[in-house]
């Protein structure tokens, strides 16, 4: 951490500072110049998290200059992290797609599409039992009926099945029927959620919220980390920007940065990112050669009659297609889809 | 609703659109231009929910040109609403400052700010008991004791207090000592929060989220509102954009188009929206004059020793400055402070 | 300026940058942290322009902690800054109105509006004759004609005149006439146009770009200033963000924010900030509460018939009442209106 | 064009505003619902622009349904246009990618970055000769010296020459060299500067404003195209939003949406986007997967020295690793690099 004082401070101002943050056993380094005065703090800052140095007399501004998460961090954890879904890896050698509906509807309905996406190539399903919806009259989804259908979905096809949750008691209801917890865009910082799910050892797809930088997404990854479940996958939808040609903007740089930053695996959904059915299959290859370690495609075997995100979801045909367009990618990327 | 063909639709793609939105009950007025041809939809375009329009051949897009909240719409309620908390009524003529600490620490703390912010013409306390922090490793809170110090300010000053939830428990415990709920940015669109809140009838702070429209964030109010309880406040507190000279940007266009758009009383947060003390007054005197219904603001005893939000909340000194400098504005346009 | 270097940086990387920040004249300080070293550089840092420090091995990042505008910074030049636009001074005790056509249309129009913006109070009078429109098909302004129409008006009413100039030739033109040049939004970094102008000595008025942030603007600022044209006045017109009930979003916290960082003046334009008139009212006194100098508002004889932003444009009976209700709050603040 | 009216308009306003669109020679349809009226208008909306039609009694809303730019529309071109620099074809069956310094830096510099790019594989040799810069304490660039040096790489090695252009002046003086003009993104909305190009048939390669939507984009494009040179190159080069990891956020979706709404031919500069050397290589392979028709990267012999744009510019060796890694990409989607 960097103190940088206002250029006009005085010795005694500057004193005080250093006093303060010494008294908390940490050390200090002094930089005068002529038009500013710098102190390095050496130690764990964390000891100084009752203390507002920013308002002592003199003080300018505050530059941290380490990250607050750790769990989630690279520099603590070097080697890329396996997350297991079941009996899928991600994170591996294999480039993994999860598909589905966006929600559950009934169980013809999900049971046809877990066949359909399997033999495409899908490794894992999605299903929304628990819909987040803007207006309180679309349909919010099935529920626990959902679940179940869920789970025989997977007793029929034998793909671990990854839900939303949105609240503790869709996590308990949730985890007797889950391999993996999604946390939706809209609860990335509801960390009352986020530490109930950190309580338990099921893996988790944490989606970036919708106006969430980097590093408030890799403090999420933290508050489930911290309470003891490491299961974390990232997933990158789409910001919010001014452009409205797509429903958000997918930030594709998230890949790379994400790679650097943290040992976590990252997904991407281009489904949300752009709402748009047409341009998932460019995004999705860009996706795949930037370095992502699988995919989220909501897919619906009618999407004119989707209940919910039609637009965004593919007809099972165009998933095949998909899927049999990326495989040469994921070859040469070298990895297997 | 207005659905709008591809310029070289097919006249059958037309009729099957017009079928389809006939078939479940709404009328169509069709408009054949030479580059355009577009369908008027009348009706209630709620019938319609289950098939995706957008999806069926020949359509390019969809115009919406109804909202879909109602109860918090103007078009249906076009008297201001008043919200009562305690015996203060928020959304009449006088001009409401909710004042207190970012966190609540603890008794002595929340004890003297509720006798200092009173003196100086605040009429409801705040205090926050359950603390959505961006990193898990922050001061998360006093929780059930923290309302039970908020409980005994108000039994000593007899000011309403509010309280932020976050969770269906903390709505639980909260209900038994708070005047009014407080939805924080970060659970705006948390909508399962949103509809346990609306089977209570305790008024509700609803805090804009940081990147949601005022349309999203009036939907979320619908949220509430379609439950049952219609006692709900808006909050601007800043939304996130590439400015980063203020921790977030103070919408001040929102007042206006609340009040065109909505009946429900707006308030102003400038303590979130700036991040920063010295510029709490300029944008508080703003705010006033912009037509905002109050002021939420963050006062401490000792910013310098807050345990949270310490820069950006003013001292009791700084706090009743601010009072005496507004209330010639609230005079002007017509309220009491 | 401030080095960061990498956590697992070696000593003989360390040694390398301070050799090459002291090679250039400049004192170094050093701090070692158990995980993090920071390198202090104290002295000018403009003799490290021609080396990326932040390339050098072991380097993680470079923090700034001084501007790079220094003529508009208010640490150098702590008085308030006045610029004089005819008989007119702005950033004084008298809160200044421009307002007129977003485009001269004809003499009769650009007569008439003067005569009766002068009537209500307003100062200086604004008109467009080179408009810079997103559509190439959309009217692009009388240009010299235009201004001529504007001497005229002066002429007869007295009043200095701002025009908006988007190019070397149109300075050339311009200059004849104008008493202050406009540098819209669009040309905020039209770095070649910034300089053209600072080797004039007509005032400017200059206004944000759309995504620009305030440190830009105030270097944008610093191009013309350190041509030599010192007669720099701000003008804030809504940034662009994800919100579209409002053609833009007014940076209402830029108003505190310049004047602790400049000694410019800062006006605001409410009629580009919001692009609708019923908001026109509520964010001029929000503005003017907010501590800016003046404001720049969009009249017009008859909006419906305008060739360019109508829409946004008051009737002249709409702004003689707008300054009314304006006086009060502007006496509140100790200014003239 | 939709006009939405209010809900409340009574008869007499409907019949103003269907008089005033017939008046103009232009058909309309009524829609009468029980909530909301709309009026469709058929014909050349272009007859109604000087009518602000948003202004009449009772009118909602104004939805256009077509876009305002036509030579650089799909619709009107279906197929997709080659725009040939040199003796280079952009838009067709080759990858291209230009390649070169941020700033042409002296005669060495330039020459022998020409060489080892070409080597490398780049078609086009990129350098930049009049520097926009945020400070004016920056280096801004050698103007015409730096063109003679380009000229003079080009006769060394064949490479056609693409220069930014800021000013009439410096189009007038580098149209004597260059065989490609580059519009910058500060420039994008230049409209004086895209006229003045679009009176030569010099190609043109149009960067994206930092902020502009894609719809501006082409607006902007049309300004070029409007004046007759049809031969423009569009490059999405990052927009800006709140995220700031990378220098800009690379929209990655801009290129399956420019494919669908324009036929001119689409690059990626990730040097600009990322502003870090590091993420260039992923995005180059996401560009190329998502449909991009080229790159335009920054190569500079020795980064660290780089007078401009250090931190973003590969060093030789990078780039031949990075075309290496890329060829195999392009031949997936069936290019040749």
């Amino acid at each position: 951490m960097i103190i940088v004082m206002k250029s006009n401070t005085n010795e005694s101002d500057i004193k005080d500072v250093i006093s303060l943050v010494e008294s908390r056993g940490l050390q200090t380094h002094l930089s005068t110049g002529s038009q500013i005065t710098i102190i390095g703090v050496i130690g764990d800052k964390s000891r100084l998290s009752d203390c507002n140095i920013e308002l002592l007399n003199g003080v300018d501004k505050i530059v941290p200059v380490t990250e607050s998460y750790k769990l989630a961090n690279k520099k603590f954890h070097t080697n890329s992290s396996i997350v297991k879904v079941g009996n899928v890896e991600i994170g591996g050698s294999d480039f993994i797609i999860m598909a589905g509906p966006c929600a559950i509807e009934n169980k013809k309905q999900i049971i046809e599409t877990a066949h359909t996406i399997k033999k495409s190539g899908a490794k894992i399903l999605r299903g929304g039992a628990y819909k987040p919806r803007t207006s309180p009259y679309s349909f919010q989804g099935l529920e626990e009926e959902g679940l179940k259908y869920m789970a025989k979905a997977r007793e029929e096809t034998g793909l671990p099945i990854v839900c939303e949750v949105t609240s503790l008691k869709s996590v308990e209801t949730a985890a007797k029927y889950v391999d993996m917890f999604q946390i939706g865009a809209r609860n990335m910082q509801n960390f009352y959620l986020l530490k109930e799910i950190g309580k338990t050892n099921i893996p988790v797809l944490l989606k970036r919220g919708l106006s969430a930088t980097i590093d408030e997404w890799l403090n999420a990854a933290e508050y489930i980390m911290s309470e003891g479940n490491k299961n974390v996958v990232l997933c990158e939808r789409g910001i919010r920007t001014f452009e409205t040609a797509t429903r958000n903007t997918l930030d594709i740089s998230a890949i790379p940065v994400i790679k650097q930053k943290s040992h976590l695996p990252i997904f991407v959904d281009p489904s949300h990112a752009t709402g748009k059915r047409p341009y998932i299959n460019s995004l999705s290859k860009a996706s795949l050669a930037a370095g992502a370690d699988g995919l989220m495609i909501e897919v619906h075997p009618n999407p004119a009659e989707a209940l919910s995100d039609g637009p965004q979801s593919l007809p099972p045909k165009d998933f095949d297609d998909l899927c049999d367009e990326l495989r040469p990618f994921a070859k040469l990327v070298g990895k297997t889809l």
